[in-house]
């Protein structure tokens, strides 16, 4: 007898990653180019070229004995005081390499934040539309997941739900911004409300209620007057989960930061908890060929500007063919209404015409649909005429 | 409040991990040379040629979004056949890439494996001495590690205790050949008779007991005759866990393995709840680049005569100087009987005299140390003055 939770985790896939290999085969059948996927936010522009330049540069000089050793469990001193100073410069910080520990990227960095600070049972509090693995690390980390419904209306926090939410048992509220998969960019009133109401509730329970910033699409956003404001400034008992997934095109190298400023209460218990639920899952340390090569490229990211330019054709595209969406802000992807109230049957309507979207459901928004356009452009230019077919058959 | 259970792990940090950066910190202060740490079992060796030729080939010739983007949670499909056809090659087997789902190192193969089986509360039994972190594996997956105690004379498996062990609550049996700390490789008649002792005991509790072979060492034995039995061919529900951490010098980069044979009972359900269990702890996909990596170099090791040079040196050195210890046939640590029955008594006297040894209680095997022979030859041979001052001591 096995136990339930993996096993049925196992058998029934994301659906995310369900529809990524239906693609991969749908592709080997009928050709790379008829298939238009939409499925996955795997980045589709390359890494900056630092990246091979650091990768070479380091295997042609460093001791390969030094370089693929073990780093200490919390990563190369020297890489996470890289990443401070980086961070400190760009966000007017105070961060030292002892309030960062390396991940095996974003997914690790979250799971082990969560093994790090939930006892049994407590409560997360996420806001819909919300990455649906968050549901996953919740409870495989012993916990709840919450979730405040969305506002559609541009999506934006509902406050009055949230702060009715909160309860003596909440331990963590989990947000993403920019977000995947709306693309909305949370503003600083709209954190500086979410820090109000946080400490009002810490004050009247008695205890922290930690803010957890899982900030994959930090860099990736595409107008000039987008400001993306550095969480741990608003709300002290904020834990930031980084990833260079996105920014440096690098999903499958899992590299990524776990940041506990000293403004968090009790900051060294909070980040030995950090290192000790590192243990509890098996992360004996962060890749170290990956971990020098973002030190390397530190404040690098690839070159967004195509995700601007799909993010325009594809909002201008789609809205004109009669979809309705907001403009995301962020992140890579558009976040649409289904012109019919389910959109798991929408979906299934698009993959007649090659269209591979993921319905909202998951992400706890039915209704809509997620269109990730970290593609080559041309697959948005090409995918218009099936986008329009679709439409045709709801009018 | 913080839960216990991390908070404790990451304050007080593994005594090897103490051990080690302790060592770091003393070479820094009189010198590398002066300093004869034996902490930790980071190899000594660099890395195989193939591992550079293969990341060179790979960063000039491959698809940067393809190398360094996701794969398939369970590995790269090509990378898993190339490791079924080399053991199948190997071993006279017949997995295929269905068999395996690739990991980021043994530690994650380890609390996958235990998250993928084992429901609240269930046994896994092991032997003394063991890896430390199986205590820390286990119980961070809901489990309870039952240890067998050891008999020194040879460091055999004392098979009267084993089958009084076992009971209905036990889900599975750990063993590690050749086993860290004691060097010892279990005989072919040994895996037969745990083997013969298991199939028993699942008949009698009408349950299946996986047998989960921890194997990181598998390729670092020194003689020719010394044999290392493939157990999933002497036991049906047997479940491997691999790591190129030892074979190919680059424990830093976090790649293994898990192997799910056919012959495992409800195959196909065990192999979806490692599947799952990645979900859950936050294993997205073993990193990427290592993944082809490890592929293009199939079946190559470090070169590992050195560290056969070193067992032969340090072995002949200490047994020379009066200490007693069984000659390890494989992996790369000497575990040796301390001169005083309070071997942490005994570490703290070898510190003296600039010795990093680490003490066998936290191994489950008090009176004796751990001395990592995964060091450059020089230390071995300079450290011989040291060792023979700190047994006068004793004289």
């Amino acid at each position: 007898m096995l136990p339930e939770e993996p096993l049925a985790l196992g058998l029934k896939r994301s659906a995310i990653r369900e529809l990524f290999e239906y693609g991969k085969k749908r592709k080997s059948e009928i050709g790379e180019d008829k298939v238009f996927d939409f499925s996955i936010g795997n980045p589709s522009i390359p890494a900056p070229e630092c990246i091979n330049t650091a990768i070479k540069e380091l295997i042609e000089t460093a001791d390969p004995i030094v370089l693929h050793g073990y780093s200490s469990a919390q990563g190369d001193a020297n890489v996470r005081k890289a990443i401070a100073d980086y961070l400190n410069k760009t966000h007017g910080t105070s961060f030292n390499a002892d309030n960062l520990y390396m991940t095996c990227g974003a997914a690790a960095s979250l799971c082990i934040t969560l093994r790090a600070i939930l006892l049994k049972g407590q409560e997360v509090i996420t806001f819909a539309p919300y990455f649906p693995e968050y549901k996953v690390f919740t409870e495989g980390q012993g916990g709840k997941l919450t979730v405040i419904p969305v506002d559609t209306d541009g999506f934006k926090l509902d406050f009055v739900k949230f702060e009715a939410a909160i309860n003596e048992n909440t331990k963590a509220v989990l947000i993403n911004s920019p977000n995947n998969p709306s693309g909305v960019v949370y503003s600083e009133n709209c954190i500086k409300k979410l820090a109000e109401i946080m400490n009002k509730k810490s004050a009247e329970y008695g205890h922290e209620i930690y803010l957890i910033s899982d900030e994959p699409y930090r860099e990736l956003v595409y107008d000039k007057d987008t400001f993306v404001p550095f969480v741990t400034k608003y709300y002290n008992n904020t834990i930031v989960c980084y990833s260079y997934s996105k920014s440096l095109s690098l999903p499958g190298e899992r590299i990524g930061y776990i940041l506990v400023p000293d403004e968090v209460k009790d900051s060294r218990n909070v980040y030995a908890s950090v290192c000790g639920a590192g243990r509890v899952l098996g992360y004996v340390c962060a890749p170290t060929l990956f971990q020098q090569v973002v030190a390397k490229c530190v404040g690098k990211t690839g070159d967004i500007s195509q995700y601007k330019k799909n993010r325009d054709l594809l909002y201008g595209g789609l809205t004109e063919l009669g979809y309705d969406c907001v403009k995301p802000d962020g992140a890579f992807y558009l976040f649409v209404k289904a012109p019919e109230a389910d959109a798991n049957a929408f979906c299934e309507k698009a993959k007649k015409y090659e269209l591979l979207l993921v319905a909202g459901d998951g992400f706890g928004c039915p209704g809509y649909v997620r269109i990730s356009y970290c593609v080559a452009t041309e697959t948005i230019v090409n995918s218009m005429p099936a986008f329009k077919a679709l439409m045709e058959e709801y009018k």
